[in-house]
């Protein structure tokens, strides 16, 4: 049935047709648990095979330590970086390497220190809770930057590729404690979607609309990270802030955790100069500098971005058979049945997958009982509460084609199983 | 005159002797404005040949980057480090590898860190102001980063080596907002004074006086740093804070900085396992890991505590003949004129220079105008403000040792400049 070349779709079967299929399911179900599965779709982290394909990093300084502009890399001081590794930065983020500061191995940790620059700032705009707009789903280690901070989040759904705009502008109008968005607009966390042109041009005008202390979190993370010879193109967000005179509105993140080593690699930030050189003073005041010898090995080994782009077609040609084959497995078992919708994800980390509404925390336990662990139910929404309780990220990168394979045939079992109790329900 | 064998004290010295003394020095110190120096005694770095003996660190990964429990180090994930960079900092710090972290590239990050974990704590705790006790002369980074956290700073004397543990305790049992209290035990910048086996006692107590979130921040910088054969000894803290059962109270800290590369180095927080436990789960809000990466380069490079002591040699083999040559410079011209105090540091980084009270910043500017760059006046103080007006701080590691003694030539006419000006004025 499941494998039928022409699906019913569940809504519209009979009650006996619902009983046998749910029979069927939980006899296989059981068989999948005597199994002793133990098998993790949870993890967005590149393999090792990805991992090795940086491996000449070590042993790429060769004696050279010292800059054109006279700096020993090995030493302390240099907070924007060495110039090197901003052209670096600035050319993954399509900005000028005077806009950009290189930092340690996180670019989290930038996000951090960058709110941790604004709060004072905006508490002094009014006394009231400092809120944030949340396109979701997003990416959960942004959400828990602002529970850490005390930010008040509000969820804002997507309107096809792209955050809801037209409410987003309607928020930012009428409550002047909004002092901020949350965007991942490239193969975004975790639904794989690129913003539009007009998106992107509306977000760049938004400050004009939330005032002059609002900022674009920008978090470009998978800038680069494309899985098709044809890549998802983005407006320059930067341009369009200079014509909408908010330059100053607009921060930007990047990082080469997956493009060399999650652990190990450099992070960017990018906003005016203006606001890097406030950003930089404050810093001053609680570190001397990041680790310049990392960003030279980085330097040596990404060179440039045409190289960046040469490094980048080998992690896709590891990973494309991966998502190739997520998309084909929820495709066969899924498909046309109403049970489910999912991104198509050109690029990123992950796909992102709806259930029925009301049925994500079931299936993610269905499959946890037989060991395979998925992303818990809400991850991917502010306070990890997700409205619908439908939407289930699934991270394709980390295990081996067989590995995947394995857990998203459970997965896709555990699907169906739930959608049918769901109708028997009903 | 300058030169005598048996100098005689300034303040003994007729009229006329002053003042023919001041146009000798006065002529001397105008030569050497015409020579266009420009050099630097403001530098706590080391030099480029320090640097050079950890260019090794480059290429010893070879292949390796899995652990004996499988991590791998190029990948996410791991909050307190790898167990083998924690057996190193452990070995550093004298303490259980399970109550070490280990951090990026600077230790200051860890404290700034280990402060914002703290704050909400000492805010519950009272509505007043916090303050924070700081020995003094001391690290100006510790005194910034109580300006950046609005921390009020009380200024402590030294007494003898140690810091005026009478007042302390005095102060801690006045004043239920005190915290906190930075000390750089060892070598400690800029005195080089190692604390005394009964201060650190005192100090293992001190929670018990100052209440349970009071916190010992015990910056242990120049815990291997050693200038001579026979260390000074410094007693054991963690172990007096477990026989006072402070431990909780307790946080130390430590890096590679003037150990490996200054800038590209890995760092090191200590406390009870309860502590670094729920310091833990607060930086997991905000990060989700070091560079494991650098962390294994130190680990294979450093070894152990055996290999970390020879490689220290190395660095107080070049160190040595820097030390030896200032306190030889300042002997010779400024000894036995009661015209100023100094340490003779036995490791560490740092001369700390004590002039005729109200004169340090006189003879800084003296410099100055001649090329000659030191520390600004006031630095090692609490809010840039000396008291007495009188320590300066030597940093005699940079420079060669050409530079260094051209330095330090021009350093000793100044201090006799305003020093015979002093007592022409009085």
């Amino acid at each position: 049935m499941t494998t039928s070349a022409h699906p019913i779709e569940y809504h519209s079967m009979s009650r006996p047709a619902l009983d046998s299929l749910e029979q069927e399911l939980a006899t296989r179900y059981s068989k999948i648990g005597e199994a002793h599965l133990a098998l993790d779709l949870t993890r967005g982290k590149p393999s090792s095979e990805q991992l090795n394909l940086s491996d000449k990093l070590d042993g790429i300084l060769n004696g050279h330590y010292i800059l054109q502009d006279g700096t020993d890399v090995r030493n302390y001081g240099g907070l924007l970086g060495i110039p090197e590794a901003r052209r670096l930065g600035a050319a993954i983020l399509e900005i000028d390497p005077e806009e950009i500061l290189v930092g340690g191995n996180a670019s989290l940790t930038l996000m951090h220190q960058y709110l941790a620059f604004m709060l004072p700032v905006w508490r002094q705009d009014n006394s009231q809770r400092i809120k944030f707009i949340c396109p979701a789903p997003g990416y959960d280690r942004h959400f828990t930057l602002c529970e850490h901070f005390d930010i008040e989040m509000i969820t804002v759904s997507f309107d096809g590729t792209d955050p809801d705009m037209d409410h987003i502008e309607t928020l930012v109008r009428q409550d002047p404690n909004i002092k901020g968005i949350w965007c991942v607009p490239r193969y975004s966390n975790p639904t794989g979607y690129t913003y539009s042109d007009m998106a992107v041009t509306r977000l760049a005008k938004l400050a004009n609309i939330a005032g002059s202390n609002f900022r674009i979190m920008w978090d470009n993370a998978y800038a680069v990270h494309h899985l098709t010879k044809t890549p998802d193109k983005l407006s320059n967000i930067m341009v369009l802030a200079h014509l909408a005179g908010t330059t100053d509105n607009l921060v930007q993140f990047a990082s080469t955790s997956k493009i060399t080593y999650a652990g190990a690699g450099i992070s960017f930030l990018g906003t005016s100069r203006a606001m890097l050189t406030a950003f930089e003073k404050y810093l001053a005041e609680t570190m001397i500098g990041f680790d310049k010898v990392n960003q030279l090995r980085h330097v040596l080994f990404l060179k440039d971005i045409e190289e960046i782009d040469r490094h980048m077609a080998k992690h896709a040609e590891i990973l494309k058979p991966k998502f190739d084959l997520t998309a084909e497995i929820l495709k066969k078992h899924l498909g046309h049945k109403g049970i489910g919708e999912w991104s198509l994800p050109r690029g990123g980390y992950f796909f992102s997958f709806d259930s029925i509404p009301g049925l994500a925390g079931e299936i993610i336990a269905l499959a946890a009982d037989v060991g395979v662990r998925l992303t818990p139910a809400g991850a991917t929404f502010p306070y990890g509460i997700d409205p619908e309780d439908k939407n289930i990220r699934l991270a394709p990168t980390y295990p081996t084609l067989d590995s995947l394979q394995q857990a998203l045939e459970v997965f896709v079992v555990c699907v169906q199983l739930a959608s049918v109790r769901h109708y028997l329900r009903a």
